[in-house]
């Protein structure tokens, strides 16, 4: 049984994380922590949590008791996994980080991109990117690792098999991508209130995203050369889900591009490649730890669409945070990740 | 491990039986039959259950086929279970009816609400009601349940300890419900359509609906006298949930309503007795075959008001008719159905 | 045209005032304060009103600036327009009030509701309560109008043609009634957002809702005699709308209720009762200052069902403060409006 | 005063004009027509009408009556104003056809895209493209006219002053559009079903959509020459807007693209080009007949990103059919259509 523990439990990562490891036969969640709701019981605060932890209560961060976890989540926001990683790992923890502390292998991009310096540039090295479907073996022998955001885990997931048959101009990319309001977390937002989110589509960070830079490493690795991306996100009306639309041009026309989806991922029990023709929806994954994806070739020309969904808080969070556990303790990569998503 | 056949399995509550017999470990989905569907995948059909069902297909119902099944679901509209329930029992094979057909113990109410003669009369004596917090023990011994329907499941749950205690002045209830759009079915209706029904609420069916006699009878029993009930039936902009706001006078005022409920439902694995002050939210329970109900006298007066909430297609239908079924082969309750609600 | 200052226009009531008024043909929005906001165009903070406000801007309140307007409209938080309507009506410039400042008559119960003692309990005897379809006389002469809140102005409309006809058991009315999620403001809330209240239902202040003596006062005067009420409001998954569930006992069986509603509302321009048998949907009063009714008596028993819908931002608030403004200032109490509600 | 006929009234784009035409000071309603609800006054299908035409019923189709009106809107399937567009005209009536009817000037490609031969090629030589922002002059004289499809609007809107101008890559263009689902009309279609559609997203029809020979016969012409489109619509969990995001390759990273579109559309009412930075939001034009436009250069690339929304039933259709009538006729173009957005 891995003793779990959760730095940073109280948004919605974290409550995803605790309904996934209800259900995991080889993990107990020993300790949950939030400075800010310390002695609330996580079922007052999640009343779907009822009869699952009835007993587990918010507490304050305290290194011993993190210390003694096999593992320690930290689904908080960018900047604390950097302050209390290295600790933990002294102690012999595992850690699994969820936030962007630990995605960029630059430590000055970092900087730039999160307004701040990288509080942890030592542990960089040894940090692993967790996107099974490219880094598994890396995973198994890790002590870091680096959960991708959910616009990464999607955009990749749809991208790499191009990029890694060498077929698109990496020049050229484009992810047009769409999140639920979740992706927003639980904050008090004006701007994610149901009456500014609700009936209405708007793109976002035009200009710039975050992701931006996580997405261009991971393609850039997939291709082993540099790419050019444009990435526009949007919020779509909607809890959870993201939904990409990736572009690329691949001159060779002659290329199976099912036949080429179908084999990079023949042996992957989370990327489901949709029949020719597909539309993959949302829905279809909410809840589940599944990317959806489906390749298209429109009027048959240079330009590639490929479609991609996820829940961006199961595979693209919490989801994917418990499979990279399970590969990390060499238990069944499908133990408590095997439902049906939730439709309608 | 049950082999379990499904008629009638293109709609919601259909899907939703799939959904949670896929995380069933002792039970095996061995047929499922729609005539319109006949060949089509199941996966096909609904993407959630890819990877879950690939090889299971609609079929032409046959009764060689589903009469070898240890248990058949039926999620069909009224009136078929009439037609098929009686050679699947004489065949041997336990029947679990989610439609209407045998819930009324009473032919000629059911011919009245349902416009059209009982198909089965001879069968309703042994029929039992599939509401396990007031039938187990039938139950476990019966041929052929009734599963009861959503609102009627919320509101005898959140009535009955009143009436079982004789608190409540019987003559005088009221079931103020709400149902998410599902509860409409998957049929295409331009009432039930995302541009009609999203951003808006509305009653229904006020004059009378098919549940009212249902629920009068449950509550009749658990009273031991006649009721008398207005159920007025909302629709609210939401794909599932029902709530239910049940006010009844309880001219005792020093009652411990508190205490009562939750000994009622003390070991009730699927009713949860929320803290006294509590507003029960219906997305607690999405995806989770759980009733939570919460109990206020506001402004100490004699009107009680009782908030229940399910999912109308778990408690509500699906993960009762699991439940149900366990009890029925003596299996663990709450295998299949212990997952907790998708929230947010 | 009637030169008009808005006080704390940043919230959906201030918006929708705008929204309003910018299609009110005698009507001119000259002011409007923000302390916060101050400086900002009130088109870059809303962009629906770009193309109407051009210039229009947030300012900080200032007396002289207010005070030389017509007519000054609080869309605040409670407790600021006691502090500065004295000072208004002195400078002759009159005063519809948004907020609950001056809808209870009886200082110590507003106290008692709203947490702190009543700031201007000199004004409240000249105070005249908003509701159109009851004092419009006293309207047509009043210097300080307080306008009635959402769940009141469904809510009374709905009974007060039982309770003035002396029909109904005043001793047991109910409202049961649902709220989109404008009706809790712009204010960055967790419960809110659309994670949080989006695909789900739930009451609230099941204890004691701040519209329960407003609503009480106003069946009161009804009635001519007290009344005991209970009254549930709900949080509804929209962002838009008040459904109001109303429940009387009407002992008298051969009442024609269609009639007696019909014949109440016969000359008033914004309330519609519907053909007997309707079920009024909200979004049927989408952004129109329309109330639409339906007379229910189900299953010809003695309680009655009243369901009244209305728009809570504007018949429940800004439509209604411009009816006030119309009456008051001698106008067409049509002016800016006639539109039709958005459908779909 | 003009007076107006309708055929097809009962979908969406049917009712958002008989909801325009209400408030429009010249224009009146005078017959709306409907085979399948004949008889059926439009207030009792449309409550939201009801106190606006409380007279007007659907009428079976008629020659006579039609051909009496000054203008006719056909808000029909494909192929209906083909039948009938020509007797009307040769009565005299002007015909504005808000189906994809008159789009294409190629007939042959208008019967290869909707699978049947054109049934008026004759009339092809006349049809006036109804984009006023494009075809301003040639409606002003026009007997029938085309008003565009909802995505042709915001794409092309979005892209001509980048074509007219010279500026972009014309083989390589991309519109990524979403639709509310209202754009999928008012039929009973499982897809459309608020179960199926809302919370989630998809993209549909990428193979080929029948609004892509119309924008690129309209891209076509603003650029003078072919051009390559890819255009990928998907369906997003609301009721109504679209939200075009534009792709387009500008080598000159020199020209100020701000500057660009302010000048293209500083005479043109109905079009926002909003600040540099901007992200306009589909809510932001709910009911109103506007595109709001911003333009991006991520990272000072080359790829340009326009982002255009509209009121796919406003601007997207029934506002735009208005606001050619009002060209057609000497109107102020404004007439019925200078009311503010919904928001929230």
């Amino acid at each position: 049984m891995v003793k779990v523990g959760i730095v940073g439990g109280t948004g919605y990562t974290g409550v995803e994380l605790l309904r996934l490891l209800a259900q995991h036969p080889q993990a107990e969640v020993v300790v949950i922590t939030s400075r800010s709701e310390a002695g609330v019981k996580v079922a007052d605060m999640y009343p779907n949590l009822r009869g699952h932890y009835d007993k587990l209560a918010f507490s304050v961060p305290d290194s011993a008791t993190l210390g003694a976890c096999d593992v320690v989540f930290f689904a908080t926001p960018h900047g604390v996994a950097h302050a209390l990683a290295g600790e933990l790992l002294a102690a012999g923890t595992k850690v699994i980080d969820l936030s962007a502390d630990f995605r960029l292998q630059d430590a000055e991009e970092w900087a730039k991109w999160y307004g701040q310096p990288h509080g942890a540039p030592d542990l960089l090295p040894e940090a692993v990117y967790g996107l099974p479907e490219v880094n598994r073996e890396a995973i198994k022998g890790a002590r870091l690792i680096a959960v991708p955001g959910c616009y990464p885990t999607a955009t990749q997931l749809g991208l790499i098999p191009l990029l890694e048959a060498g077929l698109a101009d990496n020049s050229r990319l484009i992810a047009n991508c769409a999140s639920g309001v979740s992706g927003a977390g639980r904050g008090a937002k004006v701007g994610s209130l149901l009456c500014e989110s609700s009936e209405s589509l708007m793109a976002y960070s035009v200009k710039g995203h975050r992701h931006l830079p996580e997405i261009s490493q991971g393609l850039r690795r997939a291709a082993g050369s540099p790419v050019g991306l444009t990435f526009v996100p949007h919020l779509a009306p909607m809890i959870r889900g993201i939904h990409a639309t990736l572009y690329a041009t691949v001159a060779d026309r002659g290329v199976d591009l099912q036949a080429l989806f179908e084999q990079r991922y023949a042996n992957e029990p989370f990327v489901d490649v949709m029949p020719a023709g597909s539309h993959p929806e949302t829905r279809s994954v909410r809840g589940a730890n599944v990317c959806r994806i489906a390749v298209h070739r429109p009027q048959g020309g240079e330009l590639v669409v490929v479609l991609s969904v996820i829940d961006n808080l199961v595979k693209g969070a919490s989801g994917q945070a418990v499979q990279n556990m399970n590969i990390l303790f060499g238990l069944d990569e499908r133990l408590g990740l095997a439902h049906a998503g939730l439709m309608p």
